[in-house]
């Protein structure tokens, strides 16, 4: 506890006015209810390869006086963004990485990145936009000459950003509007911003930060427009900082969260760039002024140009995994101490023994649970795929990665905005207060819905990518999308699925459970070939087939893909604890069983059509419910284990001490004004005065 | 337009330094693609009586420079605060309410709450509390005697405020900690906070602005207990408006949302109030020192002195539709000017041609009318309750106008955060931008599941009223309640219900939507009485077995009976457009097919498991995926004919001239320090140099 934090709270015991308050014993009466779990053994298992760096940062922060929830609360946009930098600048100085680092393992960035998020989101975002946006984007597109870049750029010499999405454009990355016309006579490029809608809007860091821009444009060469290319470029003057001439650049201003990230606008004017400006490891120029490159087609070549979306995409992945956890840690705990309605002039109840309230929180730690694991599995993969990738940009193996992503993209990020609001809710009005901090969890899933790809959109290319496997696998070539190895294409064969169980009891049966899942994807597989097939005549083209077979069938399928994939990523995460510990891996197994269960339930008319009876859906709904009732009493043990410490946590009501109506006292009593009258007190008698009483 | 606004305006276009935009006619293209509907009627019946007054209302803000968006959204707490006392002091002084005119139509108070919460939800708040929380609580619990407080509140003489919840206890009042005593020897209570617990907790208001509050505490006569009352009490000295002796008070600081209300908390210290103080309608204290009441029953006491909730739940419904017209005006707008991807290197298409747009935003457009159609509905019922209410506290109309209300504010709320956020999302990163204030209304709507009741809690009180008439049918009395005369006490009858259809025009047949909506109450209604039955020996006691009712089951039910009456009212209103044009009306119609089908399709588990069929349920969605595309065209010109003026809406993205891309960069351009280097220039340079580079 640093000195200054130590003197506030004594100031603030001493100048309380409220009644002075007894220890709450109501968390550790809820926590002795049921065994200790191995907790050691969920953090090494949940946070797997990034656990001692946690441990590492989470130790450096709470130690550091740079780290304070309880300031950042009313900090305005400025001086937010100030303590954010200097926040990064401690972390990174004993952390710092590097090219050959990187090389090394992939996972580096993002376990710094992770640890980061688990203070603050808007200090993590800062430095992916940076260190992933940014720099992967020169790494992979960029040749020898761009090294010093890369380095500059690790030793944060360079501040980098990720000039993509335009006013006009975010999606549709194809259309952007933003010129780089290739000027031979000089070997220069000339950048410019047609209209309004061609400006860089909503880029992080360029607002006030960056001096450096990965700018995505429509490369222009003999008045032929060769798609868009990746350039590295200065924006602003290194020493002066001030834009540099032909480059208008200015902040976005105020956002629904996310202030402390500088987010702008860049136009460019006849701004000129010298032709090592271009990451041309893809496409050149040659000497003699013609364009060539070593991918042909255009949408393809821009496809592997995103590419340094990769680990922005987990990011969000991880980043929904961090905002659940922390709104869950605060959510569960309230529910623990917080008491309402007692029968029979008993104690009252803690509300976490409602039914209602089970079923409102336990789903998602289910949830949480499965992404965590999918953010593992996304790393490990990511290890594979980017050597691969390297040497055959056009590979399968990249293909299926970026189908599981884009789906693992869209279900994290939704997931955790239904949970994070659900949490909201299930605090009532203390979790309306600022103090609580849930709004940052709540808000910073709702952005991860929208960068890096916007869900809806995303979702569609899982679907892509199991249509063209489907369509290799009628034209007899196999499958050998692992991901994808269940596919059926036998429609009577997926329709004579039926399902024998007739107690709760033996729906515990991970086998069931996956094939449950597996089920789901290819029932939706046919009943959107089917569609696809009834849309097709009745459509002009397959553009319009396709868009218009995507609700209840492509949107649904590619969520089911991602879902199953999260079931069996879930079912590996548990059984890495059971093997190290029964006890506790029969409580963590259940998360499991309630994933599966969950998601069947969510969708019972797939099930109640073919697969299942009305007996065997009350069957689920019975499971569920009772998982959530099991669960709940070991649900806070299993938040101890991966919660992050208070201070990094810095919710008045979800610390673990369990002391969350002092907490609360103490946040508001230390807050601005609290005891003042209004400043605005002259106009409240004008109005007391404004009408006569008769 | 205020002359200030448009030297702002003026110099914005002159100081901009965004290339010149051309008008943007693709939002007037996209509403030209369909017919014109006749808009006054589709407005004066969505708005029903308060039409008039909000016609005159918006004129009135829309002329004044108090009401401006755009400077609302950098101000602080405390310039808020003050803002939003003007702005009710300049509406409330030309519109102002009495007694007299209360008594006389119980609509005014709503009417007037609403056209503010246009404008505003936080100015609406504001005055709900003291108009109908404080205000009500005397007008129903008081007697003559506090004719006075009554006047003076009406006259803003004395601001209100609602001291119920306390820090430890909300949804369950009859466990308030605050103490009132009556001390016979001076004839006065003297009023406690015993515990940290029993301060009451985010009344709106204390923080800085109510002189006087309704205060709910435990009336304590001769050492007895005789449960919760309510007193009307002065908190601040009217001169000096600092706290009265005995009486701690202060701000409860930042909130997620809503800084402009003044949440505060409140602390009684042997705080001593005269006799009178007590609002006596029900119960009093002989001048011989005995309590009496007229009412035996301490829950049924209880029951009734939280009436004055009742207008509070009303303005959640309400609100919760303004929230939803906000968002979807902003939503569908955007979704008819942002155009991306194209076919064949054709123009781009406006995003609301795809299908998952339309069918992201148009179920919720078809919500909202079902919302609203129930806010006339509740007012209409509100005026025949009340005077019956008056005579007979205990009446049967009560109750069930309780138990609607119940599930209205539930549904009303869940359904605006659903949708606020669709749109939030639906908008991409413009509508993460604060100019979009599509925040407000999401954080809005959010607030709106907490307050007048938590949700879960409330939905089960529509469910304990449907049990407590099946219990009476069982016993062999007639079901009277109006909106429950559906109901079907034989099981075999509920299983015989089989559809017949097989096309998808067969669906759009009002008499079967409705059976619909009725079977699916029945069905939960029997499914909850087996698992009920099934429960009862499992557990203690019957308040376990209830409890352990609730998910999949008694929540189901209350929520799908508030549904059945929506769709019921909704049609009502659809009728009524149909009856004064029936083009228009046919238009409007769809909204009502769309409403029960989505219903239906979300819940297809329960139809398929014994109504429907595999084919009748993807007729059911082949239906609904059609009316979003057929009323995706015409949403423009629905959202136009209820869409409050530009300057109300606020929203940079959601103008009705459609120039969307412009209005950003100006709200942009004009915010703070939008070209300035940041403050924070020498720590950016310090971590520069912090590591070397190599």
């Amino acid at each position: 506890m640093s000195g200054c934090h130590r003197l506030k709270l004594l100031q603030s015991h001493l100048v309380s006015k409220f009644p002075v308050s007894d220890h709450d014993s109501s968390l550790a009466e809820y926590l002795s209810r049921s065994q200790e779990i191995d907790k050691t053994t969920v953090a090494e298992v949940y946070f797997g390869s990034f656990y001692p760096k946690i441990v590492e940062l989470r130790n450096k922060m709470c130690s550091s006086p740079l780290f304070d929830h309880t300031e950042d609360v009313e900090l305005s946009r400025e001086p937010l963004r100030q303590k954010i930098i200097e926040q990064l600048g401690f972390l990174y100085t004993s952390n710092q990485l590097t090219y050959d680092i990187d090389m090394k393992d992939p996972a580096k960035k993002s376990e710094f990145l992770y640890c980061l998020g688990e203070y603050c989101q808007m200090t993590s975002t800062r430095f992916v936009v940076h260190i992933t946006l940014y720099l992967d984007t020169i790494q992979n597109l960029g040749t020898q000459k761009h090294r010093n870049s890369i380095d500059r750029a690790y030793c944060l010499k360079d501040y980098g950003s990720f000039a993509m999405t335009e006013l006009g454009h975010g999606s549709n990355v194809a259309g952007l509007e933003t010129t780089a016309t290739y000027d031979h006579k000089t070997r220069e490029f000339i950048i410019n911003s047609p209209r309004p809608t061609s400006a860089k809007w909503l880029i992080g860091a360029v607002g006030k930060t960056a001096n450096m821009t990965s700018l995505f444009a429509k490369l222009i060469v003999d008045g032929v427009d060769k798609g868009v290319h990746a350039f590295v470029i200065p924006i602003r003057d290194y020493e002066t900082h001030q834009p540099l001439p032909g480059v208008i650049l200015g902040d976005c201003g105020k956002k629904i969260y996310l202030d402390g990230v500088d987010n702008g606008f860049l136009i460019f004017n006849d701004y000129r760039v010298p032709y090592d400006c271009l990451l041309d490891r893809l496409s050149q120029i040659t000497t003699d002024g013609k364009f060539k490159s070593s991918i042909k087609n255009k949408e393809k070549r821009l496809g592997i140009m995103l590419g340094g979306l990769i680990r922005g995409r987990i990011a969000v992945v991880n980043g929904s995994e961090v905002c659940m956890r922390h709104s869950l840690t605060i959510a569960l705990r309230f529910a623990a101490i917080k008491k309402q309605f007692s029968k029979q002039n008993g104690p009252e109840i803690p509300i976490l023994d409602y039914q209602t309230q089970q079923y409102r929180l336990i789903p998602h730690l289910a949830k949480m649970f499965g992404i965590k694991s999918c953010g593992i599995f996304l790393m490990e993969e990511f290890k594979n795929v980017r050597s691969k990738t390297f040497d055959d940009p056009e590979c399968n193996e990249l293909a299926e990665y970026h189908s599981i992503l884009s789906a693992m993209k869209n279900i994290s990020s939704s997931f955790a905005v239904a949970a994070t609001q659900e949490c909201r809710e299930a605090t009532g009005g203390m979790g309306f207060q600022a103090y609580s901090r849930l709004n940052s969890h709540r808000n910073m899933s709702d952005v991860h819905t929208t960068w890096e790809g916007d869900n809806t959109v995303l979702i569609q290319q899982a679907g892509k990518f199991i249509f063209k496997q489907v369509q290799r696998a009628f034209k007899g070539i196999k499958i050998t999308a692992p991901s994808l190895s269940y596919l059926t294409l036998d429609l009577d064969q997926v329709k004579s699925f039926k399902v024998d169980f007739s107690t709760e009891e033996e729906l515990y049966n991970e086998k069931l459970l996956i094939e449950l899942m597996e089920y789901r994807v290819n029932w939706l597989l046919h009943q959107s070939i089917a569609k696809l097939q009834e849309n097709g005549p009745k459509f002009d083209d397959m553009f319009d087939a396709w868009n218009n077979t995507q609700v209840h069938y492509l949107q649904d399928l590619g969520k089911s893909y991602g879902e199953c994939i999260i079931a069996k990523q879930l079912l590996k995460l548990v059984n890495g604890v059971l093997e190290k510990n029964q006890m506790t891996g029969a409580v963590i197994k259940k998360l499991f069983y309630l994933f599966v269960l969950e998601r069947v339930e969510k969708n019972s008319g797939l099930y109640l059509e073919n697969a299942f009876n009305g007996s065997q859906i009350r069957l689920v709904k019975d499971a569920e419910v009772n998982l959530c009732r099991e669960l709940a009493k070991d649900s806070l043990h299993i938040i101890d284990a991966i919660a992050a410490p208070d201070k990094i946590l810095g919710s008045a009501i979800g610390n673990a001490d369990g002391q969350m109506y002092s907490n609360i006292i103490k946040a508001v009593e230390a807050s601005k004004r609290v005891y003042d009258p209004p400043t605005w007190l002259p106009i409240l008698k004008q109005v007391r005065n404004a009408i006569e009483l008769k």
